[in-house]
């Protein structure tokens, strides 16, 4: 290790993290220093920061240059910025920084597609661009329920099914840079569910926020008296039965609303066995906002049903939002040390 | 590099390569020298030879010992031959080269499961181990059909359905050293069809040869008069319909047959969508006893229609049934070169 990759890993360098949303972007200075058992996302994300997500290019690169600007210079950090990690929806090309497409709800961000070559030219510090997905499992991995780890999955379940692969402690991104779409392997090939990307039986069109309301809709449908259940909760509507509806219903110990739960955790224990099959992870962390409605005792013991190799390691995510920018704010810290040795 | 290790790559050094199948251990010399356009599975291996399986632990180390003699010592083989690479069936952890279990048709594998030190011990070389799948993939990766590729799914269709991947150039191996079970990802949730694993629903049910056996006799039970049917072969009983009899009546222009075989390529593009959305190989190479009846550009056709990032490049493998000892082969060379480096 040269002198200078030895001082940019040491307690007084750190990185800016940046999590790039549809409605907000938010930032974080991110301390990379070795964890301790007690820690949690409070104690590596300092200067929180967040703004709507701007709706054009040019403001989109001023506000991000502001907020990159604000944070190397917060007063009480005394330690010293040295880059700056993006994490983005879409498919992005992390060697070049650039963002290859599909970029869901922030169509500009097709415009300025060579974001690391933009910023870098604003802000004068070494920028790194990863896809959300990916960067959030790397900020669990390096700072989360995946500590220690070499090998790790992490699912996010919300109103679609997102995830990252960490296998030999690296991003998996594939030839294409469009790995680890794991909400999109086929659970069924029944043709009753058509997924948000096309295609019919994606494991996320079961999975998924969105998924568990179509369970509910499926087994009101074959529930006499329907309407009369407390999953309904007035409505006539069975189409109209959402996610929210089913979980009040549950906590309220309703019959019903517990079989959904728990065939949604089926569809869950589904795709986590395939996907351990494929990959063998030794640890798989569940996250995304649908997260905290998972039974994991229950969940795991599913998935062991399912898995060829248990007992599987399934855990809760620790890092919450902030994942995304503690795991791109450690890829760019990594990248500079890889720099600064050539 | 090293003096050593250059000398080790150069075109006179050479490994052996043994593969150790249920009922019989084929083993050859497999010259890694740089590879040319005209080049087959022929011009890389040398004095292949084949013996039945021994059925106890100390005929199968005498039978190996005795090969790799007659390799090392093969008369006009001017090459020095370094290294020894054994691709098994059974999940084996490559670093410590032994057996974890699973061993499927060989059971008494488990009595020898330290197969790297035993052998090592007896020939005075070093030894390498390696999932029989695993070692096909990379042997397809470093002298087949995924040459120049560096992320490669390769996928083995025939009783079942196994694979190796292939991510930066290097096997995944996952956690527990069981990754790559690719034949058991859950194409669906109906509870129709129940894996050799004890599982529902798993693609090797549908894609496999067994796999298409089961779609004829699901597709004969919905026909009127199926007994007449040219599928048949004369036969009365739907359930002894095999995989055999389909081809053959394919092949003969059977409108039924012809139906059961694209259903069958429907249910492998099912499974190799769901996989290219998880690992985003490069390239898929598909290999196994069932490879000669698919079509290739259909089963394309149908997994870029799965697939959420099209187009994909399937292609036959090229090394047959030599792809694992090739890629034992190879894994035993580049152990070689690296322990030479220490």
């Amino acid at each position: 290790m040269t002198q200078s990759s030895k001082a940019l890993l040491d307690n007084n360098r750190i990185a800016i993290g940046i999590d790039i949303g549809g409605t907000k972007v938010s930032a974080a200075r991110v301390i990379a220093a070795p964890t301790h058992p007690g820690q949690n996302a409070a104690d590596c994300v300092q200067g929180f920061i967040k703004q709507p997500t701007p709706t054009n290019p040019e403001d989109f690169l001023a506000t991000l240059t502001q907020m990159i600007q604000a944070l190397s210079t917060l007063e009480g950090g005394a330690m010293e910025v040295v880059a700056v990690g993006i994490a983005t929806a879409g498919i992005v090309d992390p060697v070049a920084g650039s963002i290859l497409g599909s970029t869901g709800n922030i169509p500009f961000l097709r415009q300025i597609s060579q974001l690391k070559t933009l910023l870098e030219s604003k802000v004068s510090l070494p920028v790194t661009v990863e896809n959300d997905a990916n960067a959030a499992a790397y900020g669990e991995y390096k700072q989360g329920a995946g500590r220690g780890v070499s090998d790790l999955l992490m699912i996010t379940l919300g109103t679609g099914v997102g995830g990252g692969i960490i296998l030999n402690s690296q991003l998996v991104h594939g030839g294409h840079c469009a790995a680890a779409e794991v909400g999109h392997i086929a659970v069924s090939m029944s043709r009753e569910r058509l997924c948000t990307c096309g295609k019919w039986g994606c494991w996320e069109a079961y999975a998924s926020g969105t998924g568990l309301a179509l369970t509910a809709q499926s087994l009101l449908r074959a529930t006499p008296n329907a309407t009369a259940s407390r999953v309904m909760m007035g409505q006539n509507n069975i189409l109209e039965v959402n996610t929210h509806q089913v979980i009040e219903a549950a906590e309220e110990g309703d019959p019903l609303a517990l079989k959904i739960l728990s065939v949604w955790h089926e569809h869950i224990a589904t795709g986590l066995g395939s996907l351990i099959n494929v990959l063998d992870p030794g640890v798989i962390v569940i996250g995304g906002g649908m997260a905290p409605f998972v039974n994991l005792e229950r969940l795991t013991q599913l998935t062991n049903e399912r898995a060829m190799l248990p007992p599987v390691d399934l855990r809760l995510a620790q890092l919450g939002n902030h994942a995304g920018l503690v795991g791109a704010a450690h890829l760019a810290l990594e990248a500079a040390v890889v720099a600064s040795r050539v």
